[in-house]
Formats: structure tokens, C-alpha cells, sequence
């Protein structure tokens, strides 16, 4: 099993107002990414609006998704429930359909005690033979994971990394510390993807990867070859568009983004709204300058770009 | 249409391990408890674990709860769901299913704004011909709604009650006093039901009813009646119940307490746990003292009481 | 030492800009107050800005409100600190000033743990001869009481009253019920106090007991007398005051309305703000139908006055 | 004014527990550290315990510092109030006693309106003739700043810094990208200094650096060169500490590393209790790690030393 790093988009779910997911559109977007040079998909993350599809739709998406890449980059598939029974099953289910990671999320209405949510991570971790991937979002989940809880879970021989949607990179730094080379870490779109890398991340998994990719796989390069100071300058010029979708929704911004560059993604699922007219105006203002060339392209350094 | 008001109690959804819902003991468990003189039944809410059931599960339980009552009291059944669409499709299901009604519930992901809150509930209401409660609950629910919405909310036809599962009961009468008698107010386990008597509710939506109905049925007969010395009195006697509720998980509490009478209803879903022998044996002795008669119930008032 | 029960309005600190407490506004309100019948008053509360003077002005206003009180009803005083030294000496003070109770706060930067803050309360006990109230907010404060802790206290000989400011009224009933009568609970202005008079308690504290003090003892009144329906009615027809002071801010409602009443007391302490123009306009109304006469003060019940 | 920028110790406030400042202590501190390198002294901050001090034990840190830095390095001293009167009597105060520059903390009871905050901060920065830093500290405040509200107050033009003690180092580059240079930015302890510095911040301000302020001078010195990976090096080496801290209480750390280097700075302000003897054990314990040499000293880099 090859290790997961780099630069993995968190693939929309094109789904039209009736429920149907829109099989060509996705299949075209993750065949673009790949020409584009990400190093994976990770279908049904919060920006894949796993929170927002049934059952059905789901797996629409993780089978679309997987034919698509054609075993050129891995496919990662996000599983959440407030069931662990349910967990287990979409697991087993994505499993079958050829992801080769999964992405587990605890959802939870009651409160869960601490043994609960590792029993949860433990039971999907069991039930697969790929690896998993944990991922914690204190910002939209109700459920934490301890340090320690995220030690013990990372001895398990297939729970092999960390997707982390705090605003805290220093906890990231910490968690490192504890588990070494047992958990690889990647960004989430929260974190400066530049500062994770610094720390020793393994890539970047987030939404913007989707509408910048190229310029988010240069970024990873700069870091993966030390040119720091490039790296920042770049992370600078990239971090209006994360700042852009902090304030205006996630799924809302991606899809918007992509649909100005041609992929007929739709609106996010209702009762989320698309973005309003003078915010698309922004962002397709923000999309253009990110698109033109810059000083970074050609090795101008941080403080020049300021 | 009948208004509602009495004893709800919340019904539990009894699902084996392998997912199955055992329709038989939920059946019993329906029958016996409009014996007892419960004014109706609210399936899927909070303590009926409506967050960790899939569709199919759903739907056995309100057809099993619906058939159970014969129509000799009304049958509520929660909606819940991030997604407008779904939630709309599960309302017309359960009023097709011959509920009398929908206890409507919102949840996110994603920050909703309020507009969005609103359009989420008015879809509700417009899809059924049934009377719509509306379901607060700011402490397991990421989204509260405001007075002002309350009040505008209200003014639909159909969005005829409000069953609130907050601590602050002040605020039931600020919303009372703006809504008036265009919205009936419920108690939720977290509310005194007698303070919500006292200002005009309209009853009481609760797990505990589940256990100990006959008491509750009293409790509200004493406040209709205006014995409120006699309400205040059993109001302490069966608080401690919901004291034992509020720190050991309240489908877990309902589903042993129901056990420990005899009905098989099982545990709560995984990786929510069942109770500790210890808070098992707790339970017991709780139940047995309540079950057993007291001043009360010969008219001691309040302060002989203590 | 008599027990303290009944209406304990919340004095308000009135402060000029340059600093000064206007000793004489402050014994004519303590005056006009008695004569109106409260219980007892109580300076350095929420309303009465603790968390905004310095040494010298709380000092100067327990000085006042000793005097203008004439030893005719209890004066409690607020201490409030984050160090146990500096709150053991207030409280030391403030007993040599002649206050007959302490109300006891604790102020927090740093996270506490449960046993030092369970030991700050302590150290003021153990401090002085009077009385004390704890005193617990988690709307403004950092730090909450664990009922354990809260049970624990109220084993001291001199820890003898409870005032609560949560909304939750349950958890005064999960009070009482553990600590009996080693613990007199007095209701906040967050709670419906015929709530919690009807659940066993000793009275009220709050702001509002300063604009409306009448109302309020007759309020205090018919809960003693077991004329639940008139306090219903006549709580329905106070709480839009609450209603209009949580929306507005408490210190800045309470001064404008004393100002209105013709008490110059100055605003509140900056950057806190007076009330604008249309919210002072608003009060102005509020006040004059509260003081006019109503279908309560002859007895109508509670389903009339709807 | 030269500009603020490099490392600045937040010095602790060594109170015997009679309240005394001990002076001595801290004047060989301040003088030791200058002697190790650091570019700034910061008295009264969060670790400098300003929320448990009165105004006179304020003073007599702020004028003890004053001294010993014999204009050798700036000082900054935190100003901290409820009250815009109060802070702006700090803050006059403190430049009296000759500081170079004004930390300016908002502390409120009640919920503060956004222009209430602003004109706290503004009225602050129009009575000295001294630099402002904004603090910013969503962790232990209950007041933040909106970036809207940074950008207007960076305008003012003795308003130049930001501390910022959030864990959301994105947003500093939000800050960054909206002030440019109106603005300098400072990490806190929850920061990683290196991604700070790396997206162009001016330095550090935080506790450990009173404990190892060597190896913080040269992580500074790292950054301003370039040598990106010796800092992340250094930076992974420094972080058990700043890991430490925040399991165990900030000024409770530093005041134990300090009495274990040596300087008897006392303990914590009761009800802040001291480090227990096994967390003594662990700080000696780390400091003598991150006392020894180490390869990072000697260049090597960030992937050998994992």
C-alpha cells in the first residue's frame, strides 16, 4: 500500500434539486484534477457535503469517483454516522466499490463518553482492510478527540493518518510528537497548508484544491523541495480564496467556483443557499487573479510580495 | 382537528443489534401506556434515537405506533434532517403512514443562516395537511431559533404548537406572551412541567412519561385542576427522575427503565451505551419508590412534603 | 440571626463619569425602597456593576446602603474576585461596614479547578460572622458550581443561601433536593420567580425589584399565601420587563429606569452604553403600564388575564 | 520609536503571599534576561497574572521592570480593565513610569457591542503618546475582535502591533493580508512562532521565553535568516514545552521554571494553585532536555531530527 500524500481535492457532490447525482460532471471533474497533477480524490468530505446525502447518493458518488481515477491516484471516501453499526457498513460498502482509504467521522446527537467514539473508530477500523484515515473538525462536530485518544487509535495497523480541521496547528505539532511516523498528518482548509508542511505534514486536503490545483501542487512542491520562501509567498497569494470560503460556506464557494469554470456542479443542498450574486462576482474576481501569473512562478521571494 | 395537550410521552424505538425493530414490544408498550391514560404518543423525537435510525427503521416505527393507537389518542412523529428535500419527503411519509401529526426538527452541518432555518421548517408545513410542532433543543442541536422567528413562524396555518427541550422557561413566556394563543407550548424533560402548566402550557412531551405515566398523568390532572400545591408536591417527588436522566443519557435511562418493567425494548444504538450495573440498580430503586403511593396522592401539600 | 427571605432588589451603583458614587441618589432609592416594603437590599450585584469599581466606589456604596437602611431590613454585599486574598479582605471590609450578608462571587482568568474555587468560596466563609449567598452565573461568568460542590458548601455554618442566575430552574429543584434546608434558594432575574417560589423558594434578588418593587413584593406575597394563579398572572404581566432587560442589557435598563422614575443615577459605567432613545422610549411605556392598575391586583386568575 | 520586533518575554509577577511585589527577583530577571539576548520585556500579561493584581502591585511591577531594563530593550506593559476610565488611568500611569509601548486587553461582564470595544481600544490609544498592541485572546476573553475591527483600529497611528493568543494562525494571515504594514504581528504562546514568523509576523511574545530564552532568541534568529528548516528543527524541539504549558496552567509553569532556574519568583495568586510535585518532576525534567545541546544547534535539519 503506497503512502497517501500531497495534494487531495475534497471532490463536490454534484447532486440536482430532485436528489439525482450528476454522474458526468463528477466523472469529468476528477479526470481534469488528475491531468492537473493532484495526488488523490477524497470524495464526501464536508465539502462533498456528506452531512447532506443519503445512502444512495453516497454511493452515486464514491462509484463515479472511483471509475474516474482509474487506479491513477488513490481515492479516499469520507464514512460519518451517529451509528457505529451504520459506520461500518458504509465502510464495508465504499470498501466494495474500490476506494483505497477511508476517511472516518463520528457524528453524535447525545454526548458521547471518550470509550465511545474510540469504539466507534475501532469498530470501521476493523471492519476494512484499506487504511483509515481520522478526521477531527471541532468547528462543525460535536465530538473532540483527545491527544491521547488519537495516540492509542494511531497503534491500530490501519488507522495511518490524521486529516485535522482545527484552527490549531500547534496541537498538530503535538500529535506529531507523540505518534512520529505512526500517523501521517495532513492540512484541512483551516490550517496554513504551508505551516503543516513545515512541521512535516503529508499534503493538503481541503475544498480549494478543487478550483487551484495547480497552484495548490506547486505549493506542495516549493515545500517537498524546501523553498520555503517561495512556499509562503504562494500561500499568501492562495489564502484569499480559503478566507473567501471562511466567510461565505464551504460546499456554497466550491461549487460556485466550479461552476464558473464550466462544471455544471449545481447548488449545494437546500436549505443551503448558493452564494448570492455579488459574492460570485467576488469570487470569480478572486478566481481571475489567481489564475494569472505571479512573481511566485518565477522564485520572487516572500518579501518582495508583500 | 382535536388540539393537543396532556402527556406525550417520547416513545422509545426498540432496534436489535442487527437493526431489526422489534414491532411486537413497541406494540405492547404503545397499548399499555394509552391505558394508563397518556393524552398521546410522540414517536422519533430525542429518546426515540430519531438521529441514529436509517429510513427503513423510521418507517417501521411510526406504522407499528400508529397501528398500536387506534386512533384513541393522537400519534406524533419527529422529522429531522439537514437536507429540506428529505425532511419534506419523511413529513409526507409519516401523515401517508396516518400520523396526526409532525414534530418538526432542524439540523446542520454547515452554520445555517436564519432565512434558511425558516424555509426549511415553512417547507414542512406546506407539504402536509397535519398540525407541525416546532422542536427547540440548543443543547444537542447546533441551531436555535429566535423569538422573532418563532413569532412569524407561528403564523402558519399549520405550525400550530412549540415543544422545547431548552432550560429556560422564562423564555417559554416571553414567546407566549408574543404568540399568544396561535402557539401552544410543551414542556420537554428539561423544562418543571408545573412552571410550564403555571403559565399556560399545554402540556408535557417527555421520555420519563414513558415510565412513569400514571404519575404524570396525575401531575397534570393537579394542574388543569388547579391543585398547584398537590402539582408542586409530585413535581418534586418525580424530578429526581429526571435529575437520574440528565446525567446518565436519556435513551439509555428510558430503554433500562423499560427493560426493568418488563418490556424487551433493548439497548440504545451503538456506540451509544447501555447503563453501568451500578446506574442499572440506581434505576430500580428509583422506579420502585416512585411506584409506591405517597402523601400526594392523598393531597399533602407542599411544605409537609419536604 | 433572622433568616433572609423575600424581595432583595439588586441596587444599582450610580456612578458620575469623573468617578464618583452619588452617595445621595444612592440612600434616597434604599429609602423609598424600604418604604415600599422589600425584604432587604442587595448592593454589588450584577446590576450593581461589581465587575466596574474600584476599591474606593464599592466601599462607597456599602457605606451608603448601610446607613440609608437603618438596620430596618438586610443588607447583603457582593464580593467578587479572581484572587482569594483580595476577596477575603472585601469581605472582611465589607463586614466592618455593617452588611448583615455576603453574596459571594468568583471571578476567573486562567481556568480554575474544582477545588480552588470550592476553596475561594471557602475562605471567604471561614473570613466573617454574616451570612453568605453563593452566587452563580454561567451567562457571565467563567466558572460554574458542580451541584456536588454546591452540596458540599452548603455543609459550612455561615454558606446558607444559594442565588442563582442560570435559566435553569430544574437544576434549583436537583439543589434543594440534595442540600434541603441547609440551603435557601433565591431566584436571579433570569428565572420565573413564582417558579421557583412554587418549588420551595426563599425569593428574589434582581434588578427588576428596583422599578416595579411593589409588584414585586406582591408578587413574593401571593406565592406565600398559596395563590398560585394570581402570582401567575400578575409574573405573566412583570416578565416583559425581564424580557426587555435581557434584550438590553441589565445595569443600562435598570439606570434609565430609575432615571425615568426621576433617581439620577447616572449611566453605566463605560464602554457599557446608555440605552438609545427609542429603547429608553420603550421603558418609559413598559413602566407606565406596569404601574397602572390591573384585573391581578383584584384577584382575576390566570385564564382571564390571557 | 524604533519598531518592536524579535522575542519578548512575558515576565511573570513574583507576590509573596502577602501581596508583596518582590522587586529584586524580578529586576535580576529582567536584567539576566536582556543578558541572554531578548529583544523586549512585556510585563503584565496573561502569564504576568495582570487579572490578579491590584493597581499598586501593577505599579510596582511596571516600575521594577522599567529600571532594570536601563533602556537597554523596550518595555511593554498590559493594560487591562472592564472600565475605559480605569484603562485609560492604567495607561497613563504606565508611560508616566516610562514603558515604550501600551499591551491593551478588553475585559467585560456583560456582552460588549462591537463600537463599545472600539472605542475602549480607541480611547486607550488617544491618551498616550506611546505604540499600542492589541491583544487578542478568545481562550481566556470573553470579548474578540473582528478582523473588520483590527483593520479600522490599525488605522489609528499609535495603534501598530497585534498579540495574538487564538490557536488560528490563518487568520493572522487574513490580518496580514487586510493591514499590511499598519500593522506588526506578534505570536503567543498558542501560535507556532515559526509559521508566524514564516507568513512575515515580528516576533514572539510568550511565557516560555522567560524560561529558555536562549533558544528562543536564536529560533528568531533562524527566521529573520532564512534557515527555515533549523527553525522548524528548533521549533519541534521547543514545543513540549509550550505543550506542557497548556496542560498545566501558564503562570503556574513559568513561575515553577523560574524557581527551578533558580529565581524565587513565588507561586501562582491563590485560588491558582502551584504545580504538584509530579509536574515539577516533568518541567525539571524537560528543561534540562532542552538545556543540553542538541543537533539543531550544529545545522542539521528538520527530516534528521524526527
Amino acid at each position: 500500500m503506497p503512502r497517501f500524500d500531497g495534494i487531495f481535492p475534497y471532490i463536490v457532490s454534484p447532486v440536482s434539486p430532485d436528489g439525482t447525482v450528476r454522474r458526468q460532471v463528477l466523472a469529468t471533474l476528477c479526470g481534469d484534477l488528475i491531468a492537473k497533477g493532484v495526488h488523490g480524490l477524497a470524495a464526501l468530505g464536508s465539502t462533498g457535503e456528506f452531512a447532506y446525502l443519503d445512502r444512495g447518493q453516497k454511493e452515486a458518488v464514491v462509484q463515479t469517483v472511483v471509475a474516474a481515477a482509474e487506479k491513477r491516484v488513490p481515492v479516499l471516501a469520507g464514512v460519518s454516522s451517529t451509528s457505529t453499526r451504520d459506520a461500518v457498513d458504509q465502510a464495508r460498502r465504499y470498501e466494495s466499490l474500490g476506494v483505497d482509504g477511508i476517511i472516518a467521522v463520528v457524528d453524535s446527537y447525545f454526548p458521547l463518553a471518550p470509550h465511545q467514539v474510540e469504539g466507534y473508530f475501532r469498530a470501521i477500523a476493523d471492519a476494512v482492510a484499506v487504511p483509515i484515515v481520522l478526521y477531527t473538525n471541532p468547528n462543525f462536530q460535536r465530538t473532540d478527540l483527545s491527544i491521547d485518544m488519537i495516540v492509542r487509535l494511531s497503534q491500530h495497523e490501519r488507522i495511518q493518518y490524521l486529516k485535522d480541521a482545527s484552527f490549531n496547528t500547534g496541537r498538530l505539532l503535538s500529535i506529531q510528537d507523540r505518534c512520529g511516523d505512526d500517523l501521517g498528518i495532513f492540512a484541512a482548509s483551516s490550517h496554513l497548508p504551508v505551516a503543516v508542511m513545515m512541521i512535516g505534514g503529508q499534503g493538503w486536503m481541503a475544498g480549494p484544491a478543487c478550483l487551484v490545483s495547480e497552484q495548490c501542487v506547486r505549493l506542495y512542491d516549493f515545500c517537498r523541495k524546501g523553498e520555503w520562501e517561495r512556499a509562503a509567498a504562494l500561500q499568501r497569494r492562495l489564502w484569499v480564496l480559503n478566507d473567501f470560503f471562511n466567510r461565505n460556506g464551504l460546499a456554497a464557494c466550491v461549487k460556485a467556483g466550479l461552476t464558473i469554470q464550466g462544471y455544471d456542479v449545481g447548488d449545494p443542498v437546500a436549505p443551503q443557499s448558493p452564494l448570492a450574486p455579488s459574492q460570485w462576482q467576488d469570487l470569480e474576481r478572486l478566481l481571475a487573479q489567481l489564475a494569472a501569473p505571479c512573481d511566485q512562478d518565477s522564485g520572487a521571494v516572500l518579501e518582495e510580495s508583500r
